[in-house]
């Protein structure tokens, strides 16, 4: 990861779900081979399986001179909270990790390279603090570039934050991969671009810049791929984080979207106590996504991807014909079954665009 | 301005017209007392009004030492060019003044005292670098709190980027005013600032706060307000800069909303040769400004303030006509005539909100 393999310790201390954890989580299912242990003194002594149902048989432990134990060389923020602040209890044990000499990877707001305390500490013991969120220092203004590529991009979007819209997009490209498909995965937050090694976290950027980076990353990917499938950040109708999607969207220029929700979930998830408002029926969201787009560049929702996580096996199946049947789309819950009917649809249409191409 | 009364200086070499100074001539309307000379080569000899409008007698001069000769005591950035760099050339004008123990007030994204020379230059000269543009450390998180102020919430949006909307918000005030209401101006972007002496420049922060800040402002504007004007910043169907509008849009939870257009501008301005897209029609924007609204919390378009600079008095008059006829609204050019139409508008519906208020 960033530069060579790791041994990387997790750092989730006190929150490590499937629903709290989103960082760690992305890594245990995506780079299992890099993760040692996982730090929750709240769930020490069991599996990582057991706790957020992927990492296997990856342990859980106490605290960081047990993960030392699996030698361990590095530590990873394994929480994403709201704010993007470092909880204040776990400054001290970037302090400790950064004393046994294991390089920082944070996914934070607050750039832990720019506290004096642990940038002098990491310099000492030649560790790097690796900030992944911290945006270049261009100032690129989108313009549109992105709709002339040739590779079909796709866009993952979502009725809520933290719904699955980047497994979504690496399951996706996975399935296209298999199909023969040149496919490419576009990083736009702090988890994707620690799987990926490379991205920019578009929330942490200068908001004048959120399309005009989505826009490079985009045809920088398009050079040598069919699809490129660009990771969604937050929802169109979150009060928080509804600009960083409409950015991230009209920089983009996506030709196709792909609606992620979490099944059973009633309610935006907002920061403050209150009522939250309710999430809009899976139509209403197909159809203001695909406005929203139209205000720069057309593009249609192809299919819906549901994560049923909170659902038993027969229920899940019931929500999926029953969002079929709503929405008259493929839907799929990728990580449960598979992504491949959705995945078909997508070629088809990547198909449909190479022939119109040649007919032109 | 920012802290005591100025004799300003605004550099807009090469680029002192209506449509390229846009920071220089929002002073030169509304806070013209603190201005003593404007600087471009260019147009020196010519008088302010003469060359942009407005700012009366105030010198065009050719260069700093001119502007000095009227005891100038500060240097203003006067344009906002598009990604927001300072051109190299005034690079040495902005050393110049420092040497001269001038402020230095700028709006770029490219913050002056970032700048080591700069910033030694001004250290030792004892003056300070005001970047305006530069957003507060908080990392503010928005969840529609101000969709519970009292005061009723205004936002002027607009076709494209600068077709007026700051100055439209800023008459609207004074017409209100007028009319007997306490009614208060939130910046949200480099002129306003410098001009009301607070705000934050929205799309200057990053993009998870966008909506966090606006919030803020307008909840601390809203304590002793009948009516808070929020300024509005680029267009939900510009493709560089929706995102910073959907973000504001939904921080600012407006009640109301005033749509701004150019006269006569039919394509959106974008940074990249090439096609431009063209704009929509009035209609089709008050719709999907009130739909993307509705995602958050519903707002009304309540009237259209049109921007006829480029017109001559009976075309003025009848694109003003042509607009009611078109939308149904009331239409204003709240500098060229007057903004009071619509301020009356504004100002029932505001009565109307009260007696809703009183009778639940």
């Amino acid at each position: 990861m960033l530069g060579k393999p790791r041994r990387l310790a997790l750092l989730a201390e006190g929150s490590f779900s499937a629903s709290d954890a989103k960082t760690a989580v992305g890594l245990l299912r995506y780079r299992p081979e890099e993760v040692v242990a996982v730090i929750d003194s709240t769930k020490a002594g069991r599996t990582s399986r057991s706790c957020v149902g992927v990492g296997g048989d990856i342990p859980v432990v106490a605290n960081l001179e047990a993960a030392a134990a699996f030698e361990a060389d590095g530590l990873v923020i394994g929480v994403a909270p709201q704010g993007g602040t470092l909880p204040s209890s776990w400054r001290q044990t970037v302090a400790e990790a950064l004393l046994r000499g294991w390089d920082i990877f944070s996914g934070l707001h607050q750039f832990l390279a720019d506290d004096l305390e642990l940038a002098t500490l990491a310099a000492s013991k030649g560790c790097t603090i690796h900030d992944v969120r911290r945006s270049p220092a261009r100032r690129p203004i989108a313009s549109r570039r992105a709709a002339a590529v040739d590779a079909m991009v796709l866009l993952t979007v979502g009725s809520d934050c933290n719904v699955g819209k980047m497994t979504t997009s690496l399951e996706l490209k996975q399935a296209l991969t298999a199909m023969g498909l040149r496919a490419k995965f576009v990083a736009t937050g702090q988890t994707g671009i620690l799987i990926a090694d490379h991205g920019v976290a578009v929330d942490a950027v200068v908001s004048d810049f959120v399309a005009g980076f989505t826009e490079e990353l985009v045809i920088e990917a398009a050079r040598d791929a069919d699809v490129v499938i660009v990771e969604g950040q937050g929802a169109l109708h979150h009060p928080a984080y509804s600009g960083v999607t409409l950015g991230l969207m009209h920089g983009a220029c996506a030709d196709a979207m792909v609606l992620c929700h979490a099944a059973g979930r009633t309610h935006l998830r907002v920061s403050e106590a209150g009522p939250a408002p309710r999430i809009k029926s899976l139509s209403e969201l197909i159809r203001d996504y695909e406005r929203a787009a139209g205000w720069v560049q057309p593009a249609r929702v192809l299919g819906v991807a549901l994560n049923t996580t909170t659902l038993d096996e027969t229920e899940a199946k019931r929500a999926l014909e029953h969002a079929n049947q709503l929405t008259g789309l493929p839907i799929v819950d990728p990580v449960r079954f598979n992504a491949e009917p959705l995945a078909q649809v997508i070629a088809r249409r990547c198909e449909e665009r190479r022939r119109d191409a040649g007919a032109a």
